[in-house]
């Protein structure tokens, strides 16, 4: 059947991606590689009591057809969130609810690309966010990351070089896969460039709650003068990802067109699971629950920073993230991170972590790799990151250890 | 923003149609126009039991991310149900659960078509099925459709004539909007066909269990010899569309691809409701709530005939479905339906259908409107009816009656 697959999907060779997920599933390897919650966190009775409550206030009306853009009280109650937390002030109308965070990366795309239409993405970025833009098949443009998240020096003379962009994707909090967060300024600067050269900024920000030390910052959306900004955010990291329920802020003009694409893509999300976390919110305080997994989540991050500091070469550089579910690792330069597990991480040490290439929209980045820190527990972090210090103390000091063809 | 935005986006204007969505939703109004279920019909406290169930036996485990394909066990149990109710013969792991049909189809579009690329589809056909290919811009051939469903003798000259065509889409079973069912000889010439002619089939399903009088066929898939008929269907008609849960049946090379694709759009689907369907499954004979289901709308489609027949003008025609939700009434030509619904019907006698041309892919087919019986009770659509049929009457006969410029 082949020769009637669609471009998009014979140009798409992601069977060594899918190899390397099969393998961290095995329960036999530390996996720093999904990018999960911790299953103890989740507030199973809170969320069973919520369903049940919702069923029986709506009786059977829960169950019909309703709005595509999605439950109108659970609307407003994240437009009120979006004032107090990133300080957007959007009406519900503002406000669309979607099937995790990347149903609303995957309705962006389709909104604004034909087929080659150029965007910027971070380099490197979220993985699944390449993987839904891929499908439009677009022409990326890299843009590298530091501390300060995005470099909007370097975006600057890219827009200048390709006035055609269209788009620019970031992830400003807490960033997927590096955790850095994007400065005060450089936002604000980010959103002067997309107004001089007509651009429309995906601000992506499912970590933002997830501050384990210091000060939110106002989402990117805060500085938006022409509504150009769309900004994304979920309830997968701070209640479940099982609800598959995100949300999206756009202005106007572009609601009206996301909606319409949603209702061809599957008409609505589901009516009860949205009932069901509007009754959970009327019930609790989800912001008290937040500080509870942020709590957890801080020890988590600790343990293996400290571990890193401890076990892992001086040559080998990672970052320290004030927030959210991961750390970037980068390996002195002629490494390759993909091969390295193949050959050795995974079958010597049994850990697991995800390699740089498919986190470059150019795939030309080798010598890096992402951990997550929030689905394990302190000790196992602890013997998984000493497990692969050692791998790396041999491969950055021992010219000898063979890793595939390239060192 | 507008410059912005991609072709599929800027070539499809749906403000017509928004409108006439918009005008049916007025509780003043009958509305023949939705495709709803009777709220009355659903098993509220058995789905609320059923949620209840599932999260206590799977505890915190059941809001972690799981699956893309879906829950196993529930791909089972629908492994099990295509072999019964339909003649197909699949494993487990060539069932995939989406959200709603309405995201199956847009995954078999993702799946096969670039733009431009030439498909087949019926004429009328479902107009959400044509929302979601419009996004991937096709070229399409129309096929009419009569009491036994899609013309294949004028397939198989479309297919001579333009051996291009990828993809047929058809809706053999109480078809929307004809309500026409395929006869078995035309199922088994169409596989023939589409082996000749290298082409795949999407067989969509949705009302196949909604049977009020006779038997029901084999499905499509059943006479499939080489893995070319992708099968849909979904809970949305049998259960309750808020669930948003369909399920895809397709051979190992096309599984794997839109697994892939399923992924980039919304990573999976809610693993809670999946386990409450499962769970409602493990204690409910859902034949015996179909059968309750079929006894009701049986009802109803004959109080929507018996009502035609009565009111309508002769030289207005319609057919006599043996299931599904929609009748389809045919006027003289020269009649624009949206032009008569607009100015005539929905202000004078405050009723609403759907018009002929959003069901066309062409949309140059204007005489002609969908009903749907199944969401009202019998009084209701024969008040509906009878207002309809009075309007018929006075511009069928009296040239006087001004339709927009049209009459």
């Amino acid at each position: 059947m082949k020769n009637l697959f669609a471009n998009r999907v014979l140009n798409n060779d992601t069977s060594d991606l899918n190899e390397i997920f099969k393998n961290s599933a095995n329960p036999e390897n530390i996996s720093f590689a999904g990018g999960f919650p911790d299953n103890r966190l989740f507030p199973d009775h809170d969320l069973k009591t919520a369903y049940q409550n919702a069923i029986s206030q709506d009786g059977q009306a829960i169950f019909q057809y309703a709005s595509t853009q999605g439950l109108p009280a659970l609307r407003q109650k994240l437009a009120n969130r979006m004032a107090t937390c990133a300080g957007v002030h959007v009406d519900a109308d503002n406000v669309m609810l979607t099937q995790g965070g990347q149903q609303a990366i995957d309705l962006v795309a389709k909104l604004l690309l034909n087929r080659g239409d150029a965007m910027a993405v971070e380099g490197p970025t979220y993985m699944g966010a390449l993987a839904a833009f891929d499908t439009y098949e677009p022409t990326y443009y890299e843009i590298p990351v530091d501390q300060d998240g995005m470099d909007v020096h370097y975006l600057k003379n890219t827009l200048k070089a390709h006035p055609e962009i269209k788009l620019i994707y970031t992830v400003p909090d807490f960033h997927n896969p590096t955790g850095t967060t994007m400065s005060l300024r450089r936002r604000q600067a980010l959103v002067a460039l997309a107004n001089q050269y007509d651009v429309i900024i995906l601000e992506d920000s499912p970590y933002r709650d997830l501050r384990y030390s210091g000060k939110n910052l106002p989402a990117i959306k805060h500085f938006d003068t022409e509504g150009r900004v769309i900004f994304i955010s979920s309830f997968s990291k701070i209640l479940s990802p099982a609800l598959r329920t995100g949300w999206l802020v756009a202005d106007d003009e572009i609601m009206t067109e996301l909606i319409g694409l949603k209702s061809a893509i599957d008409v609505q999300s589901p009516n009860v699971t949205l009932a069901a976390i509007n009754s959970y919110l009327d019930h609790h305080d989800i912001d008290h629950h937040i500080a509870n997994i942020n709590a957890a989540y801080r020890v988590k991050r600790d343990a293996m920073l400290n571990a890193l500091d401890r076990y892992f070469p001086a040559s080998v550089t990672y970052t320290r993230p004030a927030g959210g579910f991961f750390i970037w690792v980068s390996l002195p330069q002629g490494i390759d991170a993909q091969q390295l597990l193949r050959d050795v991480v995974l079958p010597q040490a049994h850990v697991a972590y995800v390699p740089a290439s498919c986190q470059f929209a150019s795939r030309q980045v080798t010598n890096g790799f992402r951990l997550n820190f929030t689905s394990l527990d302190p000790i196992t972090i602890t013997t998984g990151v000493k497990r692969l210090g050692a791998i790396l103390h041999n491969v950055t000091t021992n010219t000898t250890v063979k890793v595939g063809a390239q060192l």
